[in-house]
């Protein structure tokens, strides 16, 4: 493994109580913005652009998730983490993210030095995004629970739907898909006793695609461009996110085995693990990547280069189901249903793998 | 006590899985909303009004909640206390409440029907103030996290907030005090054994407002109206609410003892209880009710009668400190911290009363 989070911390969110973790933690760290109220009165005031629409959504951090679990994630990448599959969902929008609220509890001796951590890897994420956290609020739980609120604008007119797509549309995927599920079945596989090891500059990589996923606000332009239909980000794997696109839509996909923009690491992972490697690219998924519908007449391939976007397949009528067309041109079943298909596959590697004990 | 929850479900959340509870739970009881998206896209879009900031605040219902450790609070109540909490945050701003997220993490033998109408209480309470169910998460947590966002809008440059009063102006209150911590001071007696009993009709009217507290959003046209200079909802006592306001303000606070407009039953709480009036009047509360400050020169109370509100006092230089005028003329620091304080008074009576068994 690559590392575990270590803590040898004496103080805990108890020592402070509410108001004072509010007064010395929260507005230390996220100062009062300057267009609008920051944290501290009843609510965040925030000035919508001339003619804009709000976007808003909310987002929690599994308790299981997987990472933690493993010990390979800190407390400021969990922030972060946070953070990020928030400003997520503002993008798919074809959102620009304008500010996030953070909604914590915790036990009472939970290390007032992981949350401070926790906070400023939620806040500096925000942060890069354009989202300064505004508001939240905190209070105990004998479980931690983690979630948090993004808003964001969006030119009227110009929201991009998961129901936006057409027949005879081009389907594309943003950035590269297996990554999030390499590195799952990875490290859940040398958790599990399997020496099998990748160079540790790989290794690197996929651990940064499992806890440091980023949101695609870099895509925003591109987004709100000519021919954009509809968008939607990959949270449960592209298995499940190409089917909730497709039935929002009313419409079938049919996807191309070759063209999809696979994570440089998934074939070996697959190889190493024996996991196949369509639960890795389909079944897995935090990616963050973008699903979107284009009209097929924009272009040959439907993107422009910049787009850093891959043409995948093209959405047909709903009759034709959601299938995958492979290189010798037969036609089968999308594999993958997110992460309840790939409970079957590899969910009995996960289970059982216990929490490390501290340092 | 006046009745328990009863339970006899077989039914579970972990039954349906999350993709199921959001189709056939959360958008049956939520259907799409007309002015934007509802449940079921990546993220809520809402229109503001042409001109409008946008007011959004977040706020959890506490675990330890006294009115389900109690019995007294069904989850139909429990799903309506924490959209009234949310609501209350934009009203207190002076913006109108356009829309609520649900962020609800349940064990996953969680019943049914209990999360089927803790949904339905938090959206039944949202649309009586125009604020529908437009999104939010759910997850599974082995201790029940229920959490919810607002989202309002407020007329530029019209929105309240907490630090805008000023040396002079005339602090209100709307509504009676002391109501809920009346409420809570009695029915922790009753559990701890004390037989001394209020009258039928008394009781379910305290009952009301503990568990079912009211966010004040019939008051939006008035807190809009000349003069108003700050408010704050109460949600940890008034005078935590006032000691707050008066720092976010720069000021200080006199209250006038006999202008204080308490609760009918909260002296026959003291009386039966033991507890000090002021410690129920000052230091218990999620009243949901609003503290207001008004500049001096409108009118001669500074309300008119339609407010439903009563001069409590008025703000004074910081230096003054935030004080009580007694009826003989004196002055004492203004009792009460919020829970903290109360915890010293009369937690010991709630500490250790257990939960109800089933029926």
């Amino acid at each position: 493994m690559v590392r575990y989070f270590e803590a040898t911390i004496t103080e805990t969110v108890g020592d402070l109580g509410e108001k004072q973790l509010i007064a010395h933690v929260l507005r230390a760290i996220a100062p009062t913005i300057e267009d609008g109220i920051g944290v501290g009165d009843d609510a965040a005031l925030l000035r919508p652009p001339v003619g804009a629409e709000v976007v808003i959504s909310t987002d929690r951090v599994p308790t299981d998730l997987v990472a933690r679990r493993f010990g390979l994630m800190n407390p400021r990448e969990l922030g972060a983490y946070l953070a990020e599959a928030n400003v997520s969902d503002i993008v798919a929008m074809a959102a620009e993210p304008a500010g996030l609220l953070l909604n914590v509890a915790v036990p009472s001796d939970y290390p007032l030095e992981d949350f401070r951590d926790f906070v400023k890897g939620f806040v500096a994420a925000g942060n890069a995004h354009g989202a300064p956290l505004v508001g939240g609020d905190t209070g105990y739980c004998s479980v931690p629970s983690f979630s948090a609120t993004a808003i964001g604008w969006v030119p009227s007119g110009k929201a991009l739907r998961r129901g936006g797509g057409r027949p005879g549309d081009k389907v594309g995927v943003t950035g590269a898909i297996g990554g999030f599920g390499a590195a799952l079945t990875y490290f859940a596989s040398r958790r599990a006793g399997n020496n099998k090891q990748l160079p540790a500059e790989a290794e690197r990589r996929l651990l940064d695609r499992l806890v440091r996923p980023k949101a695609r606000s870099d895509l925003l332009s591109a987004l709100r461009g000519p021919g954009l239909r509809g968008a939607m980000d990959i949270t449960d794997g592209l298995g499940q996110t190409l089917l909730e696109f497709a039935i929002a839509s009313e419409v079938g996909i049919e996807i191309r085995e070759e063209s999809l923009p696979i994570h440089e690491s998934a074939h070996e992972v697959a190889r190493l693990t024996g996991v196949p490697l369509a639960s890795i690219v389909f079944g897995i998924g935090l990616e963050l990547e973008l699903v979107v519908a284009v009209a097929g007449a924009v272009g040959g391939g439907g993107f422009s280069p910049d787009w850093e976007m891959t043409t995948i397949g093209e959405l047909v009528e709903a009759s034709a189901g959601v299938k995958l067309r492979r290189p010798d041109g037969s036609l089968t079943p999308l594999p993958g249903k997110g992460w309840e298909h790939f409970s079957s596959d590899a969910e009995q590697m996960i289970a059982g793998v216990e929490e490390p004990s501290p340092g």
